[in-house]
């Protein structure tokens, strides 16, 4: 047994070497003569015209999420979400320090995997993107009017919140479950006890369907497995939640190894309307726990973070009827339900064949209690009572499956890099197409969704080693899109990206675009530190803090001149954007100032702080490109000594 | 006189209104039909083929430098300069943090412009690029061998360090002018004595031909004008160095107005030979100054960062012969010196024309000392003297030039936003080609050298408001590329860019592309806290610090599982990648660190600082999805009280 699985350790550990012998068959890639011209004119977006389709690919390590046009493949916007970004100020400028706030103080930086768009209907309505920071545990929601992330809120009791953040069918909620199990409450214990004291917690956060407000109804507290992907019932199957699990071993080391030993790991299904009814009628446990609720407030351009002290908990075995396990085979990453919520795909990542569950079968077997053991109190399903049927060595490493419209899905291999198209009802491959190199998620514009567009499917890859010019030893990670209207797939374009894209969430351009925002009006900015008239523009001390309220226009700064400043000051700039046409923001930077920039939208307040450290006369400037005249659109600050009597004084063209 | 810059003004502040209207001429883009197919194929780069170019494209007020392909227009890497990248760990981690020291402390951020790529006798020798740091005056050198910046050195005595980072056309020196002139020294004065009392430093970097060390050779003290641009003589004109100037007006205050008053300004012409010389003889004085000085090792893959405290600065009036001021319209933005030597293009922002100077009449006039009066004892050349032509009416708001190898100049125009070409020896238009919108620099690879390599240029836009599927408020910036080997321009491609596309550096992929490295030797590994071989690998106390010695490899840490650390501490961990195979980067995070994620390189070692604030069981684990078993690739810490007396421990596999 060892020896086998050390044999496919080396197996994995040399997907390298196969994927270099895959660019011996480029003539394969139908990139040539005509063919390569028709793929060309296929993915040319011409100059003025717009892209097909938004992708809201993740950043995978950067803890971003980046916008790219369909079919082009070009990069609209990388929208801040869980790190910071000295760009935009993000986490930079006193307006969004708050949103990188946790219980474990401010933290700049995650690993942001999973966007979802929410849904009504099971349709994509385009109103926000949800994604999920992995390793400090929190969710993120973006609004689409604005392309800004408006709310990010902890997951307590969690660690390496993979599963998550999928949305049910009319965003009811969404969801985050725990990769790694931990002791909950967090306790100081020995490693070695993992086995039955460590456990894993799946959250459910209910979205307001009018303001998008997330909080964290209820966490389910599971056995201590690794919850790896997560998919919502859908259609008939609507109140369900599929988790997929690895490390049913409960190893707590070398898990390459000991995570690997189990001939079946399980699917969770989890009905979460039965949970909710329960915690509803006052079911469940409220029990202390720390968690940051962090909010952007769109009037005041400003986040506010909050520390929650308490979450409701739910034991398993209280709520009969609500939880199972069906067996999976082996390791099992991705856990897809396609369009109609009939079929709930295991991707047993050690395995060459796919697992195909049936709910309709579930639901049966759940009536007539065949049951084949339980798992600390949570009954498990018989295998061949709940399955569908079988993708039979469909490839190598299979990870995850994506749907079309027409009842066909499509599954990523990362071993055998390559996409395979397949049949929802027979299971039958019906043709596949390489990756260069190493594939991870698939995404379908709507492949999450009942109604999915099925135009293209974009492949995002780990590897890239010989696909583009070399950057020295960091090369890029890449996507690929194929056609996928026709019987076989076509592969239109490589194009890189930015951090990991790890998985992506896409949808037709026409269902967002009207509603984006193209200015915030300066007569509603409710920011505390606003300046509204020009005539308002003026300096404070305030002990030693010094409040700068400032304005911007083409091409000057209101005041530009200011004295008065001394060394040991804490000088707080409060700029505001007088402009109200559309793409005019302004900048501003300050020469030491130990912050970034400010990068200010039409009608916007931002607030940066010096802290000067030296006398002297120090110049400040517009960082945005704005006008012919933007190089004249600077200022001075005048910094004296500790001990100086130079009064507070500003001015403007004197 | 007033009344007419305010006409001007407002002239400038309707650029978007001027802009829009182009949308309608999108007809006249000839994107279509059979056009529009001819220019999908030129610029699709077929899956598994290669950029012709590599263009590096500046972020501006991103403060990074961006590496994109060309003709493709797909962007291949952000290498981290200025501004800190949780992504790459880079300002986070222990290894470099010391890149972004400044004499004003720690500093997350800077506005990056002005790459250019050192030379060989004329010629592109894709070693390295240099870039200006805009707001905290700043150089940077990255290697073009791991497309990794490796020196930041900070200029003195300046301030907006915006007519740099240009290199003469040996690599012998890299200039930095200040935009903003300051009190030198620095000291605590009035901001309306500014005339004549504050001053502007034009600095030399020698760069070691070698190694490329850069060291600060001297600054000159010149009046107290803004210094925009500057260009390096060539050829005939090796030795000498142009900068524009506006306010020499030595206005203080609303620039937009008080800097637009003069007629003309200068180019100011520096013989860098004689100056070096000099200064080579003793000249020159040497004054304190303190500045960074940060150098990053490859092979210790470690940077430190050492503050600099001298200066030799010297007065123009005591190297007579060496600097002169040659009359230019009307605040001249770029100054550009065609592949001879012979021309030095200056580009009056406020003007319509173009002024073309000749070096061959500059030297002539000179020595017959034909000199117009002079300014703080710089000796003022007369207009007429010097000029070789002007390019009539051309368009409005020149900005920038660069150069093909057949003659010709490209011209941008920011506010009639277009692509001008003219022939440099007539001065004659010959076509011209609208931007979408608001154009700055333009790039031809080698455009900037004795060598240009004219297919193509880059066009860099500041406004793009309906060219793309909108974002919100804040939408992208842009490139246009255009075909430059007929008579007439063609725009082939839009495409978006990371923060403002400032200007570029492009070179001929195979200069480039046989030196990029594949991986570190991990047996040349000499960083201090290497773990060069997993027997190695431990953890060790030193009062409260705790130091992780970990390795990494497919798919597993080395330890995995750690105890006997305690609240309070602060544990280090220095982790390094065993892989020796291109591609093969794997990461590492900590739940609840208040840092990023390291991202290491096959054979290179990293460190994060985490302070553990709560006992518990906390894991870790790879965040570059690495092998089949990269999900497995994870481990534990235990996190005991601070008076806990749990021995340090570790193990893998126990």
């Amino acid at each position: 047994m060892k020896n086998s699985i050390k044999i496919l350790i080396l197996l994995f550990s040399t997907v390298g070497i196969f994927s270099c012998n895959k660019q011996q068959d480029k003539n394969n890639e139908g990139q040539s003569g005509a063919l390569a011209s028709n793929a060309a004119e296929r993915v040319y977006v011409a100059p003025g015209e717009y892209d097909e389709f938004y992708a809201f690919i993740s950043g995978g390590f950067s803890g971003q999420l980046s916008v790219y046009g369909l079919p082009s493949g070009r990069l609209l916007k990388v929208i801040p979400v869980f790190s910071q970004d000295p760009e935009k100020a993000w986490g930079y400028n006193e307006e969004t320090k708050p949103m990188l706030e946790t219980s474990h103080g401010f933290i700049p930086w995650d690993d942001a995997h999973h966007p979802d768009i929410s849904q009504t209907n099971g349709k994509l309505d385009g109103r926000w993107v949800f994604i999920n920071g992995n390793n400090t545990p929190r969710i993120a929601k973006i609004d689409l009017t604005t392309f800004e992330t408006t709310e990010i809120i902890e997951i307590p009791n969690s660690a390496g919140n993979h599963s998550s953040s999928f949305v049910t069918e009319n965003t009811e909620y969404v969801v985050a479950g725990t990769r790694f199990s931990v002791p909950i409450p967090q306790r100081d214990m020995p490693i070695k006890d993992y086995k039955g004291n460590f456990k894993g917690a799946l959250s459910f956060l209910s979205v307001d369907p009018e303001s998008g407000r997330m909080d964290l109804k209820f966490q389910i507290i599971m056995p201590g497995f690794d919850y790896d992907l997560s998919h919502p019932g859908r259609g008939k199957s609507h109140g369900w939640f599929f988790f997929s699990t690895y490390n049913s071993e409960e190893a707590n080391s070398l898990l390459e190894v000991n995570a690997s030993q189990n001939d079946k790991d399980f699917i969770a299904a989890i009905n979460w309307k039965k949970i909710e009814e329960y915690v509803n009628n006052g079911g469940g446990k409220k029990v202390p726990a720390k968690y940051a609720h962090n909010i952007y407030d769109d009037e005041t351009h400003t986040a506010t973070s909050t520390m929650e002290n308490e979450v409701t908990v739910v034991d398993p075995t209280e709520v009969p009827g609500a939880i199972y396990l069906l067996p999976t085979p082996k390791s099992p990453h991705g856990c897809d339900v396609n369009p109609t919520g009939e079929y709930i795909v295991g991707n047993g990542k050690l395995s060459a064949d796919l697992t195909v569950h049936s709910f309709s079968k579930m639901i049966n077997a759940i009536e007539n209690k065949k049951f084949d053991g339980e798992a600390y109190g949570i009954p498990i399903l018989r295998f061949e009572d709940v399955l569908a049927g079988t993708v039979k060595q469909a490839g190598l490493g299979p990870l995850h499956t994506e749907f079309d419209d027409k009842g066909n899905a499509y599954t990523s291999f990362f071993i055998s890099s390559e996409v395979v198209k397949w049949k929802v009802e027979t299971q039958e491959v019906i043709d596949r197409q390489p990756c260069y190199y190493s594939v991870g998620h698939v995404m379908i514009p709507g492949g999450n969704s009942a109604h999915p567009f099925g135009k293209y499917v974009l492949a995002m890859n780990k590897i890239t080693k010989d696909r583009y010019l070399p950057t020295g030893p960091e090369v890029t990670q890449s996507a690929q899109l194929y056609d996928i209207t026709g019987e076989k797939m076509q592969l239109l374009l490589d194009f890189p990206t930015i951090g990991e894209p790890h998985y992506a969430a896409g949808i037709p351009a026409d269902i967002v675009r009207e509603n984006s925002r193209k200015i915030f009006k300066l007569s509603e900015n409710k920011h505390k530190y606003a300046t509204i008239s020009n005539g308002d523009a003026r300096v404070e001390r305030d002990g030693n803090e010094v409040h700068i309220y400032m304005t911007m226009i083409r091409s000057h700064f209101t005041p530009d001149n200011i004295e008065g400043v001394k060394v040991g000051d804490k000088v707080y700039f409060h700029v505001t954007n007088h402009e109200q046409d559309y793409d005019v923001p302004h900048g501003i930077a300050m020469i030491g100032a130990n912050n970034s920039e400010l990068l200010i939208m039409p009608g916007q307040t931002e607030t940066f702080v010096w802290e000067p450290k030296e006398v002297g006369v120090w110049p400040f400037y517009c960082t945005d490109f704005c006008s012919a005249l933007h190089q004249e659109m600077q200022g001075y600050v005048r910094v004296s000594p500790k001990d100086s009597n130079v009064p507070i004084s500003w001015s403007l063209g004197e």
